[in-house]
């Protein structure tokens, strides 16, 4: 059901992004082109469909939320296509990322473009939802926007300094500022508020939403070891090739034996290689030019193993998850029964057991 | 005396972005410190000036304005951070970029952080300035925003196929969506709307910005070929390695005879060595492994010598700044005699003249 509902939103946020982005030809239609690329290649339009569920079920009518929902998800796909670049992923929604296919320069623009595209929308909501929600959804958009480039920040600073000490509370504050701003509270916040929602109400979805978007990255870096690449639409155990600083990861590095440890950290400290590279990386010979090998990739798969880090994350997710069900009592005491509030009451359950 | 405008301007607006950035210590430290890099280096702080300028010329308070302008300043320096990546640049304002420092991975996420940072500022205007015009601010800075992308994808997709045959109309157009937009247009318009300007005042001030915008990239492109490094503080040349699309080299490969141009395209269509590998490129090897050598960069330079491009470049850029210099007196009629009105008033000659 929750997939059903998925779709159809997605289906609309789709034609909504076509709306936003220009049809003219003329000298930005490649950028255009571009843009409509990660869109159009599917995904589970997760968050335009929170910020329609949200804006519904608290008795709102779509069009005051639509292209709203199309403006997240154009940010979502914005920081997308920049985090393949970040990351050096390979893969996007099963196809090759954007700068595999244009280059990391025509990536990077692509990405600023999309960023520059939100701002117009926006501002047009006052003629949609009134000033008052306008500027309150326009703050909250800002304030998402800055959470997540802190949180990739510190990501990436990690990557650096290749510091793998981060413990729990750092690690959730880090997913709370890069992943849970812009896939869960923004999106039901700016619902609730082109609702006309109330501060208690929008306190309530953020107690709600935060847990909730923790148990859903974690889960994420699960799906990504265990996952079928088909369903999932990246390479399985990217992450380990990448070294992302998963929980899994966290765990399985603080609870290897000293000596485990160490192998682990030297292959941590080593690059990915690229595509060009890959064939060399398979053997002793990538080793000592500071590649990962596959036999690296293995390494860090038992450990997995034998600490069993993936339990332990998914138990992690789980007290997430939990503490976002108890929180859903208050948010739906203020809900309408409809199809909304029941999308917004089976994600808990999504959240912690899909399997793509 | 346009030296000393500039130099006050840029110690306000430092201050400005200061305030801007968050101070506090945190998970966030990290890209604030990074974003302050490029700001703190100098520059020239040409954009918040003209904004500066321009309101106060129309009777408006540095108040009303200061905010707006430094915003614009942050723009300018999240677009070099994130060009910089694009084009493969080594030096900037006289040290290396912020990618060959930290990474592109890094220096992505900067730029997006800087961008991130540009709304909530805005959005404070409300108070400074009144709704109307922070609106209108707003709408103004979202069609930079767009205007920029569009015209960085146009000078990076004539640097993906290769094409060298813009003429010089494709040429100005490009400029005037990836430079003039956000360096001549926007801040002369925000400036004018901060201080109440109407409409026609707005038109007039477009009619003057557009073709000194023009006259100040080709300029831009002429010092790169012949400024001293220290006064410039960009490598000398640095276009040239990099291939880019001035009206300079544009002009030098239609204008050679047919032999010359093949091998001049040829040329061009080699990349430019990483530092890693320029000690390899000065030689036939880089030739083979398709990484310019400093004989082909010789090559372009007396190429631009033999079809007197630098001459060319001069002349239509000088055509474009005497546009702006017959604009300036419709603007002129409704400014406030004052040193901002001066400032203004000097901008044709010191556009045009400048030798940094």
């Amino acid at each position: 059901m929750l997939n059903h509902y998925l779709e159809e939103c997605r289906a609309r946020v789709v034609l909504e992004i076509r709306e936003i982005v220009p049809k003219e030809d003329g000298p930005g239609r490649l950028l255009y082109d571009l843009m409509l690329d990660y869109p159009l290649r599917g995904g589970k339009a997760l968050r335009p469909a929170l910020c329609l569920a949200t804006c519904r079920a608290h008795g709102g009518h779509e069009e005051a939320v639509l292209r709203t929902a199309a403006v997240l998800e154009l940010y979502h796909n914005a920081f997308l296509v920049h985090d393949d670049v970040e990351d050096g992923s390979e893969k996007r929604r099963g196809e090759p990322t954007l700068h595999r296919l244009h280059g990391v320069p025509i990536a990077v623009n692509v990405g600023d473009g999309m960023l520059a595209l939100t701002m117009e929308p926006l501002l047009e909501n006052i003629e949609l939802v009134g000033l008052g929600r306008a500027l309150k959804i326009l703050r909250v958009v800002a304030r998402m926007a800055r959470e997540s480039a802190e949180g990739q920040m510190q990501e990436l600073g990690w990557v650096r300094s290749a510091d793998w000490t981060p413990d729990d509370q750092r690690y959730v504050r880090m997913v709370y500022k890069k992943t849970t701003w812009y896939t869960f509270l923004a999106p039901v916040l700016v619902g609730a508020i082109a609702a006309g929602a109330a501060e208690p109400t929008l306190r309530a979805l953020a107690r709600f939403a935060t847990p909730l978007g923790i148990a859903f990255q974690i889960q994420d870096d699960v799906l990504n070891l265990v996952a079928e690449e088909e369903r999932y639409g990246k390479e399985i155990a990217g992450d380990l090739w990448e070294g992302k600083h998963t929980l899994i990861l966290i765990h399985a590095v603080r609870s290897a034996a000293p000596s485990e440890r160490r192998e682990a950290l030297r292959i941590l400290s080593k690059r990915r290689p690229s595509p060009s590279e890959e064939g060399a990386s398979a053997d002793v010979d990538g080793d000592a030019r500071g590649l990962k090998t596959r036999e690296d990739v293995l390494f860090l798969r038992e450990l997995i193993e034998r600490t069993r880090a993936l339990d332990y994350a998914r138990g992690v997710a789980e007290r997430h998850a939990r503490r976002a069900a108890r929180s859903f009592a208050a948010v739906d005491a203020s809900l309408h029964a409809s199809v909304h509030r029941d999308f917004l009451a089976g994600l808990v359950e999504f959240v912690t057991e899909r399997d793509a």
